[in-house]
């Protein structure tokens, strides 16, 4: 109930963040007035010459007395509708200020409960069952041998020694063992631990993308190459003198096919545009960025995210509906926190350092996707190495082919529904297609947000979704997971 | 790792968020050509006319295959300060969400834990002891005495029966019995509860700021008329012919003076501005909002607080730091969101309930203290009536006695915190001081946070100190008061 008097500091500024449609001119000066009285300390209260000069619009009433008796005006509250004010921007830090207060209790109450879980060594562990044994790195060393493949058959069609039929279908086979292979490893190889098969199934699947990339754009190469061979032999010679830039069959060395694996895109192109050089101190600062997230990500999953999981089994179990949600809510907050960290160490850190030291120049590895205001926005603008890929070689495709949108978007979140199921039930060797239900379901909830929610409220949608999404398909898989290995049957 | 690649409806909207400043023209066009194609399913994989006739600028690579085969560009990372990308519209988007959710997850806990609290008998006990005897609303009621005591003193000065000094004498001896007779009574009838008490309290403090207020001006009016009189007898005449408006000493009757007394504003005035009608929807709004409100803080306090201040009292009592801050902070959410729903019933819906009711034109009950950068601000606009009497009654007379800036404000936060400290102490029957601490550590918080923090930065301080200040002095005031009533000593 106590308010202080000074108005020096902060007038300037209540001044300008006043609601602008009060009063017509009369009140608004004799507002002014008193505000000037109260910040000059001079004006006396037995009567003021100057105030009593510039009164002389409405009704005067200098026979009540002084104008300092008067102190109230005809004016609406701020929050009334009619008062036109709309100045609310102190909410957005009202909103930052309650949820750094609300996850710093979350945080002290989780470190109270259970203590300081951070192991750095148990992370090993998640890698490395036998120490003698080491699948994974194996495995993707052995993924060599089908780069190796692709490449002669590529070479062997530049030269005209294979059909167009018989390398479509060699590279199919090599394809599919591709995919076949690995998981055949990581379901019969006992020593592969679950996130070192995960790892080694993302790395076989990134294969697999560019693969196909760098065989249907060499294909495209083919058919310009007879095209132009067909149409116009005379203008063929101006064309390839452009210096230096490599044109069709000159491409295919391994040289240039390791480039394009280790680039930061899934999508081959015989000339990447390149950055003038390696900005060392930018290399560094995405390196050390690197390590901090990993580590951040460690610490946060074990000490937030592994705590809460475990509390959610018995929930589960019982399916006391009330406790799922609350749980399921809890473990959103962690779970949306450790996603967004490795958003940024993934496609922002990872992908930038990698880029820099191949001197890769197109950095475009993620678009605005936080501004998203329908499914599809998030979906094309979150991962673009993937959304590029699979517009270049899936949609696009799909649609010359004589196939409607429609079918070509759903054929694309099939796709995506398929290898997102692949590299999650062949490692944890359980099969309940949950990441699949979740890729999928992805298109009817593009319906239902895309007309219903607008503008601010669809983005807010597209965020919800993201944040309850997740943990869900999370407790899910783990809650399957445990079933399966821990539960005594 | 799925995207989908249908570009139809969310590509206006990708465009107008890109960042501007890439680019020099030339990629900036071959970007919008890549776009272009994306949007336009009739463009084909083997190479397309218009495209490269486009393709004018930079480095022609017709030699190289078709344009198709060119899907990188030379581009910064948003995130990379060198992108110039700016928009993070969603960020407020994605606080809003995560708010709501944390806060629904906290309020589901709640439930789970506790079960349903809310008893809206319960709250009888706190305003009644014992049936038969109602020691606080007999008190407000006695309170006429008080302004019956005021008006007939400056009735008596007004006609000059009384000299200005006996008047003097009598207005103090009123307002300091205003003062102490309810505090008599509040500490020794013992039937009287702590609530009952306090609002009976509350209204006494209210009464003698307006009856201070009452006799100020009716003081400043009168030294007025003596300036008036022996200055310029001529001028009067005019002055007072002023129609529909009272002078001097018409305005001492009751009617007035209890129109003043029940108006929710503590600045006295001859002519309050009158709103012209009586608005019937307003009226409804505002008395049902008072009615939702009143229930909703009293479901929150049962639900909510109590429960958290239980559960606080152990660690309290152990000393245990690390947890009483866990509390601090868990007590904080639901203190705040009552403490907000209290300012809007208050100040928005009850005051201008009263107010259309009485047909009283100033709305003003509160500025915008919610963008306040400084902790002056926010005193300045959060509580109007109180701030306008200070200003009035307080700080400038103080300033006319030659006293400085600093004094004046350092008096008035201790004017304030007096009242604090009077309004809790005594109802409660313990002096701690803790409320007249709290009101005066104000004004070195006021040093630190002005200075330091500027923009944004200074309000979020400002919403820091309001989170985390009020749930410290109700955790103190809670402790006491249990340690004092419940422990076995």
């Amino acid at each position: 109930m106590g308010d202080h008097g000074g108005a020096g500091g902060s007038r300037r500024r209540r001044t300008g963040s006043r609601p602008s449609s009060l009063g017509s001119g009369g009140p608004a000066a004799v507002a002014e007035e008193v505000r000037d009285s109260v910040a000059s300390p001079d004006v006396g209260a037995g009567g003021d010459a100057r105030a009593l000069a510039r009164d002389k619009n409405g009704d005067a009433r200098v026979g009540s007395g002084p104008l300092e008796l008067r102190c109230h005006r005809l004016q609406d509250s701020l929050f009334s509708s009619n008062s036109g004010f709309s100045n609310y921007r102190g909410i957005l830090n009202w909103c930052v200020v309650m949820l750094i207060l609300s996850n710093a209790r979350l945080f002290l109450e989780n470190l109270i409960k259970y203590g300081i879980l951070v192991d750095p060594i148990q992370v090993v562990s998640l890698f490395l069952k036998d120490p003698y044994s080491w699948p994974a790195p194996c495995l993707v060393i052995v993924a060599n041998v089908f780069v190796v493949a692709a490449f002669q058959v590529e070479k062997r069609l530049a030269v005209g020694t294979l059909t167009e039929q018989a390398g479509l279908l060699l590279h199919v086979a090599n394809l599919v063992t591709i995919l076949c292979f690995p998981a055949s490893v990581a379901l019969l190889v006992k020593s592969i631990t679950p996130v070192g098969s995960l790892l080694a199934l993302v790395a076989y699947t990134i294969l697999f993308l560019k693969l196909i990339s760098y065989r249907d754009v060499n294909l495209w190469c083919r058919q310009y190459r007879a095209k132009a061979k067909t149409a116009s032999v005379g203008k063929k010679a101006s064309g390839d003198s452009t210096q230096g830039t490599i044109s069709y069959p000159d491409n295919l060395t391994y040289r240039d096919l390791y480039y394009f694996i280790f680039a930061p895109t899934l999508c081959y192109e015989l000339n990447f545009p390149r950055s003038p050089r390696i900005r060392k101190r930018f290399l560094l600062r995405r390196l050390l960025e690197m390590l901090f997230f990993t580590q951040l990500q460690v610490a946060l999953i074990q000490q937030w995210m592994v705590p809460t999981i475990q509390n959610s089994m018995k929930p589960f179990k019982d399916m006391d509906y009330s406790r799922i949600i609350e749980r399921l809510l809890k473990l959103a907050v962690p779970n949306h926190l450790i996603w967004l960290i490795f958003f940024y160490w993934l496609f922002h850190s990872c992908m930038n350092a990698v880029a820099e030291l191949m001197q890769f120049g197109d950095r475009e590895f993620y678009r605005d996707w936080w501004n998203s205001e329908s499914v599809g926005y998030f979906w094309q603008n979150w991962n673009i190495p993937v959304h590029k890929w699979c517009l270049r070689h899936f949609y696009k495709p799909l649609l010359q082919r004589g196939n409607s949108k429609w079918v070509a978007r759903t054929g694309v979140f099939l796709a995506s529904a398929f290898f997102h199921e692949y590299v999650l039930s062949i490692p944890l060797r359980m099969f309940r297609l949950w990441a699949f239900t979740a890729m999928m379901a992805q298109v009817p909830l593009a319906w239902i947000v895309g007309p219903f929610f607008q503008g601010n409220y669809g983005n807010a949608a597209v965020w919800l979704t993201l944040i309850i999404g997740q943990p869900m398909a999370v407790l899910m898989y783990v809650h399957d997971y445990y079933v399966l290995n821990y539960e005594p049957s």
